[in-house]
């Protein structure tokens, strides 16, 4: 490939740009559907030549994406192993692979739409994954939007299905409709009252799981919760979304009020921790990412409780992706240390922000 | 009185005004001389009666000082039962009395030129303590000062003099001339090369003493410390001035040369930790003495390294005095708890530093 330099690092995506309904609680929105080749074994048991019968499907499926109907948005397809280490943890940061698919780089591929909301994971845990990611709380869009290429795939794709169990998954908790949908929540205010254990032991009660910001195992940082559905199994697409679209609802009101409530209790420490962290974010010349988070997840709150107007709405999404490692390796060009990282982050966000 | 509302309170004084030799490093210079009535037992000793006649001495001299040579400064006596405690405090933190003064507010008093260069404590441990504080590196100044003082003085009181010994003193530490110069030095660069303990015991073998902020006894804040002559016996005034001037003189050329090691080793750490200091007291909507200290600290550190520039040279002086709790409280008018305090004080220091 000549044109190496991948375009998917400096790119805003369409989630990123903020924005979309509660965006004050809701980041984003993303849907997830699992596909399998029923004549290739799985992932797992996959061999080599079963790995690269999947990489051509994948070739053959963009050229069918390749524009969408508009004929605005391209498709392009990335095997992983053409791509340096950076471009890989770029796409990571962006929320666009999963780690995992970057352990088996050797083998695995990524397709993805020009603006980052379609993006399509080749060999993970399954052949295929198809993920919509959409800003705000938009499950349906994002769901519709999974079925259109969905529908595509099986133009390319001799999918595993079962007329009693569904679409069959490498995991048997995917089984079925082979579809998660999950946001990522800004939930300071219920952090700040100390009510998140409750809520979460409340979602999995009802089938809803919380997880950290990357996914399963990692630490959540700067307040921000992935919801998901756990059940895949026995509902209809559309009721798994309006199901989580209900639970989504009650947490989104759920923090509302906690920051109100928050607000109206400890108007001046929250608005000096507001303040704060854009005296910090608008001076600092060296900044860990960890701490980064932390106050940029005041700041949108302070935002969103309108302490601070001054700011963009976009700011959150995009600065909580564009100063993670990687994406700050990949803009510098030349190879950066930590402390490296730090300074050039610092300066980052100082700049996004003073000219917001 | 009819004028009660206290003037010195509002009013800077005039070592806060910044500048004068060294001014990098020596934020003021004091110089103390201590004398007693003849005739009178020593402050330990002494009955209601004998401190009533000091205090009515006071106000002879108060009246002989009243305007001085240019007619420019006028003297005032306050004594200090006539004082609410807010007021007693206030003097404290400006510097202008020590804390034991307080401690027998009822039987001890202050006499202060209007910009607070001269003060003579009366009753403290001796009868009377003539202090004249300085911007800067100003021990000449001073002494000579305190000296003119002291020569007004002798009108009014038959001192305690002994041809031998010199002057009289209530501890044997003061005896001779009485006298004892110090600096308050800000030494952030020593600090951070962790080379004060050196400097310290290399003042302990040639006489001088270093202590906190607030005399004996009390901790350092800002890394400010008091830097003193310890002896005061066998050695003429101008004598004492020109060694301690020798010794400060080393110590401000060990503590510039530290800076300068210091900026060109971490100079990012350091632009970071001045600017970060500059966010925080540019936006904090609360702050307690001690954060505020250490934030105006590295705020002056950066100023006298051009790292920032838009800050007023008067700032460090000024802010770190009116910044403290009594202060507030005497411009606030109405009782403040310390969290009431905390926001004034980020207030004040907030618009002081945007102003500037």
């Amino acid at each position: 490939m000549s044109e190496k330099q991948a375009p998917f690092a400096e790119r805003s995506s369409f989630w990123m740009r903020g924005g979309g309904p509660s965006a004050d609680v809701i980041v984003s929105t993303r849907v997830r559907l699992a596909r399998n080749h029923k004549n290739v074994p799985f992932p797992p048991e996959m061999a080599k030549e079963h790995a690269e019968q999947v990489l051509s499907l994948a070739r053959d499926l963009n050229d069918c994406l390749r524009r969408d109907s508009e004929g605005e948005y391209v498709f392009d397809f990335w095997p992983l192993s053409e791509l340096d280490e950076t471009d890989r943890w770029v796409l990571v940061e962006k929320h666009l692979v999963s780690p995992q698919l970057v352990k088996t780089a050797a083998l695995s591929g990524v397709i993805l739409r020009s603006d980052d909301a379609v993006s399509i994971m080749i060999n993970e845990e399954d052949h295929f994954r198809i993920q919509c990611l959409f800003p705000g709380l938009n499950l349906t869009h994002s769901r519709e939007l999974a079925q259109q290429v969905d529908h595509i795939l099986h133009e390319v794709v001799n999918c595993a299905f079962d007329e009693q169990l569904g679409y069959l998954t490498t995991c048997p908790t995917n089984l079925g409709t082979g579809m998660r949908s999950s946001v990522m929540a800004h939930l300071p205010g219920l952090v700040m009252l100390n009510r998140l254990e409750d809520v979460i032991s409340g979602l999995s009660e009802i089938g809803a799981t919380v997880r950290g910001l990357y996914g399963e195992g990692t630490e959540s940082r700067g307040d921000l919760f992935q919801i998901s559905n756990r059940i895949t199994l026995g509902q209809s697409e559309s009721e798994i979304c309006a199901n989580l679209q209900a639970v989504i609802g009650e947490i989104v009101r759920k923090e509302r009020s906690a920051r109100e409530e928050a607000y109206g209790r400890r108007r001046d420490e929250l608005e000096d921790k507001v303040f704060r962290a854009y005296g910090i974010l608008t001076n600092a010349r060296m900044i860990e990412t960890k701490e980064a988070m932390r106050l940029l997840s005041a700041l949108k709150l302070g935002r969103d409780l309108n302490i601070v107007t001054h700011v963009s709405q976009d700011l959150f999404s995009q600065m909580m992706i564009r100063m993670r490692p990687a994406l700050i390796q990949s803009r510098a060009g030349t190879s950066l240390d930590p402390r490296q990282r730090d300074i050039r982050r610092a300066s980052l966000i100082r700049n996004a922000l003073l000219d917001s």
